[in-house]
């Protein structure tokens, strides 16, 4: 029996004190990002994920199971990033499976962005929140038993 | 005086549990409501908000500032909505600020899709955070000082 009544109120600020938490964060780092390095947040996830998990290339399906966006975002958002030089997408003989590679202006862009980062994640998000308050988040993670992320 | 060592894994850990938090809940209700209604928990997110916010129709500007998004994303997504018929946008004609409005066929879609979101927000997400892990949460954001958002 699922209840398909409206959320009501208190329903509503408990959903909405979830997303805003992350996405206000992410926000507020990510314009941190572009304002200092020119790569938005999300610019950053990508090329940082391209290093982290796959030491400058990874396979099209492996960055969209880790960045949990929808396939038509993140081809949209790949190819623009390409016009960019910051990568370049690969397409095997078989034409099954593109793979991206990072280029040399990707890794010099992400390598001036990681510091950046680092400072903005702090300032804008981890020192709003308590050790106890974190104690409470980390739990909750691992009792949804969401699997970690990697990368940004 | 900012701190740009990289996070350590106590940092790391943090950053990704509310990351994760927010995005895991989202993919899981976005992927409950796609399955069942055709739209993604994005498209959901736009239409209700041009419903909720702008009985509506809403300006584009507005819409970006709910939903958080970067302008070049909601730019693309808009435009994929457009061509599915869910929405149109309307140039003024002094040629500035652009209006979104919903069609019929997007008021059907969003009605239909409703009770869906409703349920998979309960089932997915809310019923596994304990009452005090719930006021944690609500107390953070608050701390945060963070606007709330409206609709999805």
């Amino acid at each position: 029996m699922t209840n398909k009544k409206p959320l009501d109120e208190t329903e509503w600020d408990l959903w909405h004190a979830l997303k805003t938490l992350s996405e206000a964060g992410l926000a507020a780092v990510g314009s941190v990002l572009e304002t200092a390095t020119g790569l938005s947040g999300s610019d950053f996830g990508i090329l940082s994920r391209l290093e982290d998990l796959g030491d400058g290339a990874l396979s099209q399906q492996r960055l969209q199971a880790s960045l949990g966006w929808d396939k038509s975002r993140l081809s949209h958002h790949l190819t623009r990033m390409e016009g960019r030089g910051l990568l370049r997408r690969v397409r095997p003989a078989s034409g099954r499976g593109v793979s991206l590679k990072i280029t040399q202006k990707g890794r010099n862009a992400v390598a001036a962005a990681r510091p950046v980062h680092a400072s903005a994640v702090r300032e804008q998000v981890l020192r709003h929140i308590r050790p106890p308050e974190a104690a409470v988040l980390l739990e909750l993670v691992r009792r949804m038993r969401i699997p970690p992320t990697n990368g940004a």
